[in-house]
This record gives structure tokens, sequence and C-alpha cells, in this order.
């Protein structure tokens, strides 16, 4: 299921609006919000990550601006989510989109917005956020939610609130050490969008991920070599939740829109865990980070105002 | 440092007591503490696990009532630390000590010492507690509790909270899938010190654990078949530690006594991370679950009284 537009109320909302913005390796989205937080207006757009990180982000800012004048009524606040460690002076950890790591995401939204409040945090933190309020984990503690798109990483809630970390970066499975000789590979380079792409090229396969999870649908070739790379997304995942004893894990991206993906992750988990966790897709579909960024914003209002 | 006793005062707790049993594959402690937590006397006791979990149950609480009777004064509450998760009728997931699923702690303890507050908990969530309370968790914040004993297990700690998970199982990285084809072993059967026991006598070392980390202190053949063992846990650590951002990780349990141990994990740690945790050495040596019950049966009599 994909996110319902609230209808478009006739003139202005002149109860003030929200603006979330999803920066992801392969695509961007701009969503406008109510003051409800109720989506009213919402686009997607390519990241074009090897043009470089600042045309990205500048494309985005006047989509922002574009689908605000649309809509119409006075910005309130913006909610910005982006993988990686967002700190004021720069990203840590956001390798998917070069040059990524030297913006200053809250203050180039503000400069171009001309908005004061604006909430930044991880793209998958943000997802889990989206949960928490709207979502698959309300009435379940504590909850984990694993992101399979252009990277891998997680997020973790724990009594209604996001887990951010010491230092913010609670989640970022992505490092992980695989199997093999010490120290093996990082997990995001056996299983990710990315990762999975590059599997499917060397396969012989056009079309990418979406190509091999199809291809891998019947016994041969290309099954065996995703569920070697599976195999090791699992390793970890069993990992994860034996520490965190989640009720249920909300799957995220596109990745994880592939139903034999999400089988035979389960499959595995079934093995070996003492306590399954319920496994879910999230409703939201590709929305969930966007969403959460709208309610990173609409929380900075209820704080602040 | 190991715990110091409180100085013992003259005559009886009129105030008083509290009792703390924590509960091990390899030993058992019992402490009786003041109405602050102070421990006024403590005693550990072989398991003896192969010989029947009732003898290892009715050995502890003999041993609590004497010391009970010994230091003098009423008995307030008692908190009780196992391996596995602690039900009502009976313990999941405490596969060391043969028969111990069947046990009912809490009841036996209640009927035995005529105490009516009686709080149980996971051995590792009990050191986590004491680590928050009154250990090196106290300042930190996410927290690792990583115990290396008879079996390998961890606990976490957020927002000044042990997080126990939704059926009480966080923390349970023993069933953790250790590397090669899926599903390979079991963690706890690559690392433990049970399974460092069984490396050593494979090695031809009489000694255990311990004589197979001193023998590992220089490069050889139990050096290499230390370090390949330790690589699994060090891979698990590394996924934990990415997915929560710890601020400290602090080891307890007999085997993390061994500083070539430590010195291996934060190498591994270091090596791999990109954001490193402190890594620190419990300072109540043996005594954290033990001091965790008595935290246990503290916060009970907090809450009831």
């Amino acid at each position: 299921m994909s996110v319902q537009l609230a209808r478009p109320e006739s003139g202005a909302h002149t109860d003030g609006l929200l603006l979330g913005i999803d920066f992801g390796g392969t695509k961007m989205a701009v969503g406008v919000a109510d003051r409800q937080g109720r989506l009213v207006a919402r686009e997607r757009v390519p990241t074009y990550a090897e043009r470089s990180a600042p045309q990205a982000l500048e494309r985005a800012l006047h989509l922002a601006a574009r689908l605000v004048a649309e809509v119409g009524g006075p910005l309130m606040a913006a909610g910005v989510a982006s993988p990686g460690v967002i700190r004021p002076d720069g990203i840590e950890l956001a390798p998917n989109v070069p040059g990524w790591e030297g913006l200053r995401l809250a203050d180039a939204v503000r400069d171009a917005l001309g908005v004061t409040e604006v909430a930044v945090d991880n793209d998958l933190n943000a997802a889990a956020l989206a949960e928490l309020r709207l979502g698959a984990l309300r009435d379940a503690d504590p909850g984990l939610v694993l992101g399979l798109g252009t990277g891998v990483a997680a997020a973790i809630t724990v009594g209604g609130a996001v887990v951010s970390g010491h230092r913010g970066a609670a989640g970022e499975i992505g490092y992980a050490v695989s199997g093999g000789p010490w120290p093996g590979t990082m997990l995001e380079l056996d299983f990710s969008g990315r990762a999975l792409d590059g599997l499917a090229a060397e396969l012989g396969l056009s079309g990418g991920a979406a190509a091999l999870t199809g291809a891998a649908g019947r016994p041969g070739p290309e099954r065996r070599a995703l569920t070697a790379r599976l195999d090791e997304l699992a390793r970890h995942l069993v990992t994860s939740c034996l520490l965190l004893d989640p009720q249920r894990v909300v799957l995220v991206g596109g990745v994880a829109g592939s139903a034999l993906i999400r089988e035979l992750l389960v499959d595995r988990l079934a093995e070996v865990l003492p306590h399954r966790p319920e496994v879910v897709l999230s409703r939201f579909a590709d929305d969930a980070a966007l969403l959460g960024a709208v309610t990173l914003a609409r929380e900075a209002v209820a704080v602040t105002g």
C-alpha cells in the first residue's frame, strides 16, 4: 500500500505547512503536509548520485520550494532525512553519494526555503519514527527497522522512542563484518541494492537488483548467488534480533519490496532464532523515511511552538 | 578490583537484610547486604552442573539461609540472577546446567527462605543493572554489557534502564550464527568458557580456558586457535556495537578476566568500527551479577515498601 494524499482543501493552508525531504542514494522524495502531518503533495526524483552531491541537494530544494508554492501557505517547519549521521557541519557514514559528507543540510534548507525550524535525522531513524507514530511499531516494543535500499542500515525503538546511540550512529549495520577470514568484507558490499545491482551485472542480467530477484524465483545460479549474499544479511539480522529481542521487525526500502527476499529472510530467522519476531513489510512502501521527515518537522513545531 | 564488604556492624541488622543469589554454569554466589545494598557477607561455591540442577539450587538455598542467619536480621527481599529467561514456571535458554529449565526459582527461594519479595532476572541483565546503578554505566548511554563466562551473552541499557526485550530475551547472543555456510554453528559453541575449555583439551592443554589464554600469550598454534574463535565473537560484537552505538562496553565474567582476550577484542573493534566505544572491564570482577541480584532485591523493596 502506498500513502494516500489528503484531499486538497480549497485555497491555501493558512494554518501552516510542514515540509519533509528524504534524500536517498538513488531517489529523493519531497512531501508537503498540513499541520496535522497529512501529506497534501509529494514528488520523487532521481538523485543522480554520480553527478555530485550539491546538484542533488539543489534540485531537491527547488522541488521543495515549488511544491510549497503550489500548495500555498506559510511553511512552519521542515524535516530532513538522509543516510548517515547528520551533524551541523557535515554528514558521516554516507558513502553512497560522493560528496554528501560535506553538505550542511539543515543550513541549506533554512537558507533556501526561509524556514527557521529544521529538524534532521538519519533516514532509517526517520522511518522508525514514522513506524512508531503512524505504522507497524505503534503497538510493538522493542522494534527493529531494517532498511534495504541502495545501502543497508537499521534503526531500533525502545519504549516508544528511536534509539539514536551515543554518536547518533545506532543502526549502521552496513559496516558489519561478513563471514570468512577476519575481517572479511562490509555487509553493505555483500547485500544492498547497489551490491545486488553489481551481482546482477556479474551474472549477465540487465535490470539490476530487480532482475536478479526475478530470476532467483526459480532454482538456478541466480538463486544460489542471491541466497549466498542473503545468508550474510541474515547472519547479522539474527544477531540484531538476539541482542534486542524485538517484538516486530519492519522492512523498508526498495529491495525489501521483493517477496522472495522477505520469504528467504523469514525462513532463516525461523531456522535459528529461539524467539521469532513478527516480520512485516512497512505499509508506507518507499515513503517511510519521507513520512518520518514530516513527523520530525511536526514534532519540532510541537516542541517549540 | 573486587567488591569490598561493608564493615560488619555490631549485632544484627534490625532494619532488614537483602539477599542476592547469582547462579552460574560453573559457580554460584550468594551475598547478604544491608538495606542500602552494601554487601556484608558473600560466599561462592561450585555449581557442579553435571550433578543435577536441583542439587545446585538446594545447596545455594542452604548457603543463603546460613549467611542470613550468621549476619542476623529480618530478610526483606531477595534477588536472583540466572542464565536464560526466567519465567514463573521455568527457565528458557539456559543450556549450560542440565535440568535448569525445569526450576521455579522465585517459588523455591520464597519457600526455602520465607521471604515474600523475590525478584528474578537474567544474570547479564542483573549485571547491567549493577553497572547502571553502581558501576561503569552510571555515566554512559547506551551501554552494552558482554558476559564471557561459562556461556556468552550480553545485555543492553538505554536511557538508564536495562532493555529486557519483548520476551525478556534481549542479549542472548550466544545463539548467534557463526561464519561459513549457513547456518554454521552457534557462537556459544565457538567462544565461551565451556567452548574454550574444549579447545584447550583438543590442543592437549590441561587447565582449560585459562591454560589456553596463557599459552596464547605468544605466537603459536594456541594463539592461532584462540584468535580464530575470537574472530567469531568479534564479528557479532561489531554488529552489536553498530546496532546500538554504545558509549561504553563493559566486559564481565571469568573469561573476560584475560587481558589477552580483552586486547584482541579491542583491536578488532578498532579495526572495523567507524565509531569505537570505550571498552572496560567491570570493576566488580565476578560479582557484577551478584550485585545486580542485590540491586533487584533493593529495588523490589523500594517499589513495594
